[in-house]
């Protein structure tokens, strides 16, 4: 299981190579959200999003030998990115296995990092499999997303840093939201609070109909949800918590809350207009549960990870037309 | 004439209300300039713009009952709401003066921030003297938005930042491009550079037709464009350099550099995608020269401000459709 010292082990590792992301905030925002609204900004890592952290995390921490063998990840698109950038740093090659329906933008950008992707069709093909096949045919190190001990690590590095900020920004108590997917960067993050910033807690944001996290916080058991497709906000589309990411989160974070896809395009509306970030919409889902689920929050202050930035032209070009 | 001290004692002032923004980079960027490009994100500054630092500082300056009487601005936008943010948290009065012609958000914003609003006719009103007598009539203190030391220094401290940041990232000597109005971000910055670091040298980028500060650097004195509009780069349109800023900007600064307004579309759409940053126009010009003016700048590394993120949404929403 990790834990704290994981994660201040990984920050060691990270030191140097990862951006120390800027927390922002508006009036505009506050005035919506009926409190004070702080964002983390890690669509401004590496790549456009968190998943930096945990590749660099997971890569640094592979014996020097196998490292040089090259590594495999199996994603949506920010994981990929992540993996693909750090390896590149290493000097090492990366294997991508991604979906063939996955944002034009994300596949392009893994492959112009020097990546080798390999595309396979989400309805007919495993995924799983193929990751297995490719990796040991090439001894190939594979890198999960979240459900991986250093990867959880990775991402809690992103806690440690809005324990320090947050102590700056004088906020002493509130609920610390995040987009959660596999719950990855939740369980890191809440590790990484429980030892530093004890009253900060972690809550989760979801896409309405992908709340496998909120379900399972609530009946305390690994739960899965019934879509597998049907929202804008693909990097946080996922079926059930991780088995690694779950107890952690059980342990540690508070109630889900769910947002829909339109809240989603509005919260990225907000954040270009107000905070001058590019969000996509997964990114912007905790941002949305701030400003929109405001009776569902207590405190003062509420502080939101705005987890990426890799959207698509279209669907952001769509966003800020459908606010304006 | 203002100087390194001013500029610390302005750094003291805005300590714990200023943001220290993020400097990033990214490949796809290095790539398109032949050189490493890293981007010193102002537009994440408090409302958006660089314009927060001279405000606050020469509002922080102001004798106490002479403060609370109030201050007035005369800002085509983001001077504006740098003042208005500033006066706020002080809890005094501001009044802007503005063309009536200014982006809506920008007259919108200034409101919602408390300010009182006056328009004025930009080709038949002379605004000097609506900000003379009004300040006159009602006590104000007026803030002017470059020629005034205080806002000089204030901006510099964006500079005090760049030593400190460029020293982490391992930029030793660099041409450093600012977006370039009347000269006070410009000034402000080549002081604190000349004293914390001087190897790091100040370039100005402007809109082609209103290449003042380029022609008064080529000529050695003040020198008039002919254009008073006519480019979407409205953040950055002045007829000439500032009395108080062009002489420190002729000691200090190299060569000017000039862009379309196309180019600075374009820088908007890579820093879109790129960095997950929104710019205005003006905010993107020194982007677009470490872009696309590869051949007049010299060096591994090139530094550029990024001014102001202050964009209307359908220019934006242009800038990202032309080029995606």
């Amino acid at each position: 299981m990790t834990n704290i010292k994981e994660i201040k082990s990984a920050n060691k590792r990270l030191k140097g190579f990862v951006r120390e992301t800027p927390i922002l905030n508006s009036p505009f925002l506050d005035e919506i959200a009926g409190r004070k609204v702080f964002v983390k900004a890690e669509c401004l890592q590496h790549t456009g999003s968190f998943k930096f952290r945990g590749g660099w995390s997971a890569i640094s921490a592979i014996k020097h030998d196998e490292r040089n063998n090259g590594v495999l990840a199996i994603s949506s698109g920010n994981h990929a990115q992540g993996v693909a950038y750090a390896a590149k740093a290493f000097g090492i090659k990366a294997v991508i296995i991604m979906p063939e329906d996955a944002p034009t933008l994300k596949i392009d950008n893994t492959r112009k990092m020097g990546a080798e992707v390999i595309l396979y069709d989400r309805l007919r093909e495993d995924r799983e499999a193929i990751g297995l096949k490719v990796s040991k045919e090439r001894g190939l190190t594979q890198i999960k997303p979240y459900d991986e001990p250093l990867v959880i690590a990775g991402q809690g590095t992103c806690g440690l840093e809005i324990a320090i900020q947050s102590k700056m920004l004088n906020i002493s108590e509130a609920d610390v939201i995040v987009c959660c997917g596999g719950g990855g960067l939740t369980s890191g993050i809440a590790l990484a609070l429980e030892s530093e910033a004890p009253k900060l807690k972690v809550r989760t944001a979801e896409p309405e109909k992908f709340n496998d996290v909120a379900l399972s916080l609530e009946n305390g058991k690994i739960t899965r949800n019934n879509s597998l497709t049907g929202s804008i906000c693909d990097a946080i589309l996922t079926p059930e918590p991780g088995k690694l990411t779950f107890p952690i989160m059980n342990r540690l974070c508070g109630s889900g809350l769910t947002v829909s896809d339109d809240e989603c395009l509005n919260a990225m509306y907000l954040a270009f207009l107000r905070l001058k970030l590019v969000l996509e919409p997964g990114g912007a889902a905790a941002l949305a549960a701030a400003l929109f689920r405001s009776d569902q929050i207590k405190g003062d202050s509420v502080l939101v990870v705005a987890t990426g930035g890799n959207v698509d032209t279209k669907v952001f070009s769509q966003a800020i037309k459908n606010y304006m």
